[in-house]
């Protein structure tokens, strides 16, 4: 199968409601033809976006759904009482053309947040997204909910297991600057596989957790942040047996990590990526407050832009988290080099050391604070100037 | 008097030690001809450079100290034990010329970190900087201690008590843009009054929290911040009278609201000042948490340094501070521009009305979260090309 190809019991489609000014698909849509298992991972910003609840409403009542529809252009967040009725209005719309309960079609939604919907352009433009259901692949679904992403993200991988083969698909759109206006990030996941309607959402929302929550642009989570996970059972194999469920999970936590490092390297801002490494913390909690402070950084990531062995910046972020250590205990080094162990400077010509190294894509920053078993990697983009060009010149 | 006259009793002098290429000065010298009540106010930084243990050191065994001495170039920060051991020296130097102890001489450093001291430069120069105090006033200090501001910070006022006159005088460095390296922010806070040593670290503690402590540039806590105050009583006027002591406090946080908002407007790369107030949190620290998260946004930075109506980035920041509030309590206006009422927007032409507001530089955000009693005033800087430009070029 190719990349392009989703999991048996899918259907894409997409139409240009002309939400946005360019002439471009900016509403997509994803249907199963039977029941599927649903699981969500939403933002944990106070104001939800009105696609976001609509969707912790149906997950909260519901295990299943047969439909994701996602658009373009508007955010639909902020936008009150008027804004989730608009919501509900879109739902019934695609669940009355394609016969199904409007309980049983998620929202997704990205673009200019304040603004209600363009109700007449829904309404215009529902016929033709579902009839165009099938003519869409992964990348013609990907498109329709793109902002300014400098590439569509997807990707597909087939899986042995001990009953057959099973298919994981992810479409994802964002962030940070590659949606200057609310960093949004959405992605939708779909697979073949049977699985348990118990167990789905905490299994998503474990793999979700080792890797779109460990990205980051610029610290900005939007009203939006939503993925989707839909399991159809149209393989007929199941993920059940203990071997089966291991590979699974592993597998899904692969394609899951894939996608998020695509968001992270996209964007016509980001210029560098930093893995940012810390162990010995006293809690996982700890070394993700260390990675957070250096990773949001506008002088750590400045310098990394700039290609800058400017080590003390990472040192005064690890000092300013607010986590408790003893100074003595802290050793940080940049692409493999040591800079500073113990407490303690190291001596060296790190200037010309690191020229090559920071010239590279990744940096690796690797931080440790002590003897503790936390640890967390964080993958955090730089800070460039046309960072500032595209989010200070998006609408003006 | 001028502004730029010390107070009574108080002398300054400067000299070119070569910390830095350019030929200018870049070591200052304060000191008070008779023994002077000290207070300081220090980074929270874990990695606290040098200059600033050294002072912590003398102000837990000392009431009163005599001479503060600051150096641009070098920051003497993560420099470990041999960077203690070298500030003792500097202190030793000075103490041995003035005829002082050298418990009386406080230390302020700032510059690129983890570089050891110039010793011998230090040696050489400072027979020069002694001799040369009384021949520098206010801004000839400040322009000693100075890195890439754009234009050197200071104030002073005289002060009418029951007693007479007292003055005070300010001279700052920093922060963020203006010290690209390390966002130091350095201040030397100098009066003539007659002040109790038992409350003057506490009357300074608690002006300098409501002034110093609510302007960010970038967010990012310098390893060097300092803010020292001495008052040597020459003036024979004390400020212990009731009505007195109220009168000079209310004059002292004036002078340090008047300099720190220097070091918010000062730099290439600020363009814009927010003034950002939240009202209505549980908490005065919910209200600075809420604060912070809008003023440290880089989406809203940039969207001011664009001059964009783009409210819907205020309120998603708001949004994830972390604070517990209900969306439907809060409220949020832009240049006196009412634009959410109580979880919903209004409705309006914000980018024709706010066009000409957004022009101006200083940019009033009020936010309101409820009907809790905690508020809290935070002045932050925009996010501009000229700061990434400045903090990715800065040693390259």
């Amino acid at each position: 199968m190719q990349t392009n190809d989703l999991p048996q019991g899918f259907m894409a489609g997409a139409a240009q409601a002309g939400f946005k000014a360019k002439d471009r698909d900016d509403l997509g849509l994803i249907f199963s033809t039977c029941d599927a298992v649903a699981a969500g991972v939403f933002t944990t910003n106070v104001f939800k976006a009105a696609p976001v609840l609509a969707c912790q409403e149906i997950l909260k009542n519901h295990t299943t759904a047969r439909a994701i529809v996602a658009n373009s252009g508007q955010a639909n967040a902020c936008t009150g009482e008027e804004g989730l009725k608009n919501c509900h209005a879109t739902q019934k719309m695609i669940a009355e053309r394609l016969g199904i309960d409007a309980d049983a079609v998620l929202t997704m939604s990205t673009g200019v947040i304040g603004d209600q919907l363009k109700m007449d352009k829904w309404t215009a433009a529902v016929p033709d997204l579902v009839a165009s259901l099938g003519s869409r692949d992964a990348e013609g679904f990907t498109r329709a909910f793109m902002t300014t992403d400098a590439f569509p993200k997807f990707a597909s991988k087939d899986i042995q297991l001990s009953g057959g083969t099973v298919r994981l698909t992810t479409m994802a759109k964002g962030a940070g600057m590659i949606c200057p206006n609310m960093a949004t990030m959405l992605c939708v996941c779909l697979t073949d596989a049977v699985v348990e309607p118990e167990s789905w959402q905490s299994l998503f929302a474990r793999c979700a957790d080792r890797t779109f929550n460990r990205v980051s642009v610029d610290g900005d989570t939007s009203t939006n942040d939503t993925i989707l996970a839909l399991a159809n059972g149209a393989s007929t194999v199941s993920i059940t047996a203990p071997e089966d469920a291991a590979i699974f999970e592993k597998e899904l936590t692969d394609i899951l990590r894939t996608t998020a490092h695509m968001l992270v390297k996209d964007g016509e801002g980001a210029t560098k990526v930093m893995h940012i490494h810390v162990q010995g913390a006293d809690s996982d909690a700890d070394a993700e407050q260390i990675a957070r402070t250096v990773g949001h950084s506008q002088l750590v990531k400045t310098a990394i832009y700039g290609r800058d062995a400017n080590w003390g910046r990472i040192v005064a972020a690890i000092g300013r988290s607010g986590v408790r250590m003893r100074p003595e205990d802290v050793s940080v080094s940049l692409c493999g080099v040591d800079l500073f162990r113990n407490g303690q400077p190291l001596g060296g010509n790190f200037d010309a050391q690191l020229e090559g190294p920071l010239q590279k894509e990744d940096i690796p920053i690797e931080i440790s604070v002590g003897k503790g078993p936390g640890s967390y990697l964080l993958e955090a983009s730089d800070l460039s100037i046309g960072y500032v060009k595209l989010n200070s010149d998006y609408r003006s």
